[in-house]
């Protein structure tokens, strides 16, 4: 019994025309149909690697995976700047104008958004599926090629799911590159994602994940990073750029972590806490805000202006520690005009606890404001005491001296 | 001289009815034993690769491993849940039962515990070992499936070692996971080492390792990871479940740092310093304590009491800095009944520093508490005064504000 | 057109007898020139993979890498230790005695010092090149094996790059490991690059780069890791040991961390600012600083003496907060005799934070020191009284109680 498919030399039953260049999403559905109809065996079902050497595909089906352990692995993340040759003119005596590696164009022609869906019905839930080491490329937005919109999304893993990997893999010009439905431990490490509206959304709910070691850089549309109903969820050691309307977003999400990460966002927010996020610990990060400089981009931002906070603490007992902020906006910037713009800022709940953060910054700002519904904050060598604006007496404050 | 083995493949000389499916574990002996023949000059032996498609092995003979560059990879660590499926009842529907991937089934008939086992006297220590993306499955615990014991071992590594890796591994229901003897610059990274007695543990002694951006969580009666020692170690970047005695052990290890990581545990001790261990620095983590929510393991626990600690100091001159702890258990469960339970204790020595950790908890607890062994200890925006009980008066105290 | 090649099955035209054992450069050069012939379409070039099995194999023969998304790959980054082979005497005994995996020999006979060069011209800069998994080994350095010189280096990228890839590489014995110029968004993770004179340099300038998980320890000629000119560099998760002059060397390089890594020197000057360096984040990592213990390497050091601090800032606005310091030097070691060693020295500039750092040291020392020029640093919670040496009065102070 054959596990290990190439996707180039694949024969399609029943279509011996089919090409993993003109659909390798036709392509990889049938390998999957043959791994289902080899592993009948309730007992032993080892799943398969499907290889997808470098070269260039289109995908015009899309995949529907729904057996356990499957590897789908290329050789070659194949990332470049879309957005750099998109608004570089004329580009003819370039070397090359697109993304490579292992690199599938998504280019559904069956109404589908999706290049990969993951879906399962019934138990168990799906187990220890692997994306490695590919390319998803988007191709083109609609509209301009700034608008980080085509409707296209990489993958969707669409029903709960354990021990899934993504991992080395590149993303470039899809609205949404990676959607989580569900996760248990899950890791999403090494990958490189960036240039798309969003780069990874957890969505649903899930618990004890990690998103660590990454490059990701999202639209002024979406996310880098987005968590929803989260729990458990470990952001560490990834190098996150622009623009993003949020470096990280979470939803209602708690006691996770955001740890020794590196931000740079020309935005307001970018970490955002929405709804109640409870208990998380924000630590060891550098954050620097500059503003747009990229031509193209400058008519685009998120909406937020300067008073929302670099990062902005919604929920109770959360830990906001030991990170640098770095604030590099030019007055005439600044919006509203004339106002001191917010590092952090604690818009609602209790508890929350802001120590041994550093900001520097090219004009004056306020490095902690305290909204004033929120009670029992304590603000520990994180601001002078210019730098502090609590909106209400419910706090304890220490003052950087 | 081909260096690129394949388990089935290989014909085992002598013996033509071996295969990989009923005993992977002579066939990797007997490619071993051939790179040996093959590679008999001291100036030029390069090792090899064992290849494990994704299937289902049995492993009935131990693997001896005693060549230096030797890489044993599989196309996946194919975890799946076996607690959830051996406690779900009727699983006649299910899709699949077992673990996938490159899985080898440990079932030893030889009188040896161990699935792999490394080891070579004389000199060199055996250097550049690589153990790569496949699954060791002890497939049952024995007495009951929540016993976590079966005597099984996935790998020993049972002499000095050198720059050794162990990544994207696998690993589910073997009462001890990787065990490794006096390792040097050893790697663990990106496994997903579960529902083991225990998952990582580095015995003997050890330098500059590093336990980085892994996926553990071991059985109530062992550790997730284990290190005796050692001196250098570097444990950052993983996302730690439940359950372990401890989530980190260390016993006589110092100078080594825990930094990063998110740890999730339903009893006391989810760090402890056994003996002494001296000069480590513990700083960026998130500790959330609740109690045991799976009805099956209920009955089980660590045999701690609340009074512990969730950090159990014991040896000077560490440092415990930036952390977050979530306390959520209700005061029914604490033992002692009617105490508050201890957040981080230290248990002996001098010279700890505990500085600016932030505790959210359900009940009334003590942040900080000093054994009156203790001298000079110093906690600083750790604790409250109510939340302080130093049983000496040898420290130095600032009250968290 | 096939995208996938092995260096042990290509033929090279028009020189049948050309082998990878006697000069793979050659042989990887064809390959290339086969790439570039196969794909000339500006539109399509995805790139290959060149395949390097476990084997010993001289390079003589520069390779010049000029196209995107080639991976050139291993398998096994074949670390052993030369230094302990070299410095053993009688060897005539041991197993082996030289590197392996999928090793490569550096020996150039063409007059170029490199074994890999990666340039090119014109537009677009390189993208997506990936080395990965094998061993790259200066064999011997010259004078003697101790020197850390032979002029060799491994891998030099010599014009700007983006999405770069270097992992699971080893490298040994060379004067200069990994060295890329003008890199953007590059990762360099899970590489094992000791007893070279330099490990990791990054030249130029740069952004947005991540250095993480990685062993490493450089010579006493150069550094483990050195940026310049970059921003928005993060260095993250690394297990750091001796050698190297520095741990991390910056110069001129601002708005970047260093966050959750492990260090070890024989030397003062673990982390060192050149020029001016601001911005910066140093949290979380564990610093230990030890006397040289091997006969061999006794003779030498960084030529600094201790007033020249464990870490050494230069520039404005740094962060310095949550480390932890091992000082372990007995006092019949220091120098100059008789001074207080410097843990933290602020060498220059303005507004350096240093806050809630923790020293444990065998003999007295400042904690931080302040040089007379510098201007508004603040130092809260990581020097005692005692330990702290202000040379100026224009700072902030909070002493460790």
């Amino acid at each position: 019994m054959p596990t290990v498919y190439d996707v180039t030399t694949w024969s399609v039953p029943g279509n011996p025309g089919a090409t993993p260049a003109s659909d390798i999403g036709l392509v990889i559905n049938s390998i999957i149909a043959d791994i289902k109809s080899q592993q009948t065996n309730q007992a032993s079902k080892p799943g398969a690697v499907i290889y997808i050497p470098p070269g260039d595909y289109s995908l015009k089906t899309r995949v529907n995976v729904d057996v356990s352990y499957l590897t789908i692995r290329g050789s070659g993340h194949g990332f470049t700047s879309s957005s750099i040759r998109y608004n570089a003119g004329n580009t003819s005596s370039w070397f090359e104008i697109n993304p490579g590696g292992s690199r599938i164009r998504v280019e559904n022609t069956d109404g589908r958004s999706e290049a990969f869906r993951v879906f399962r019905g019934g138990d168990p839930r799906l187990s220890s599926i692997v994306f490695e080491n590919f390319c998803l490329d988007g191709v083109g937005f609609t509209g301009n090629q700034n608008s980080y919109r085509n409707g296209k999304t990489g993958i969707l893993v669409d029903s709960a799911n354990d021990a899934f990997r993504v991992q080395g893999m590149g993303m470039v010009y899809l609205e949404r590159g990676l959607v989580v439905r569900d996760a248990d431990a899950l890791s999403v490490s090494g990958n490189f994602l960036a240039e798309c509206g969003s780069c990874v959304e957890l969505i649903g709910s899930g618990q004890a994940t990690k998103v660590t070691d990454n490059l990701l850089g999202a639209g002024y549309v979406g996310f880098s990073i987005y968590a929803e109903n989260h729990w458990g969820l470990l952001v560490a050691g990834n190098n996150i750029f622009p623009r993003g309307k949020s470096m990280v977003h979470f939803k209602a999400t708690s006691r996770s972590s955001i740890t020794a990460n590196r931000f740079h966002a020309f935005y307001p927010g970018m970490i955002v806490c929405e709804g109640t996020c409870n208990e998380n610990l924000i630590t060891g990060n550098h954050f620097l805000r500059q503003v747009e400089p990229f031509i193209p981009l400058k008519p685009y931002n998120n909406g937020l202006d300067d008073l929302f906070g670099l990062v902005h603490v919604r929920g109770n007992g959360n830990s906001v520690m030991s990170n640098h902020f770095s604030y590099d906006v030019p007055s005439s910037a600044v919006s509203p005009a004339g106002r001191a713009p917010t590092i952090v800022l604690v818009a609602s709940g209790q508890d929350n606890f802001i120590a041994t953060n550093n900001t520097i910054a090219s004009i004056p700002v306020k490095a902690v404001v305290l909204d004033a519904s929120t009670i029992r904050t304590k603000v520990l060598d994180s601001a002078t005491a210019s730098q502090f604006e609590p909106l209400t007496t419910n706090h304890t404050f220490r003052p950087t001296p």
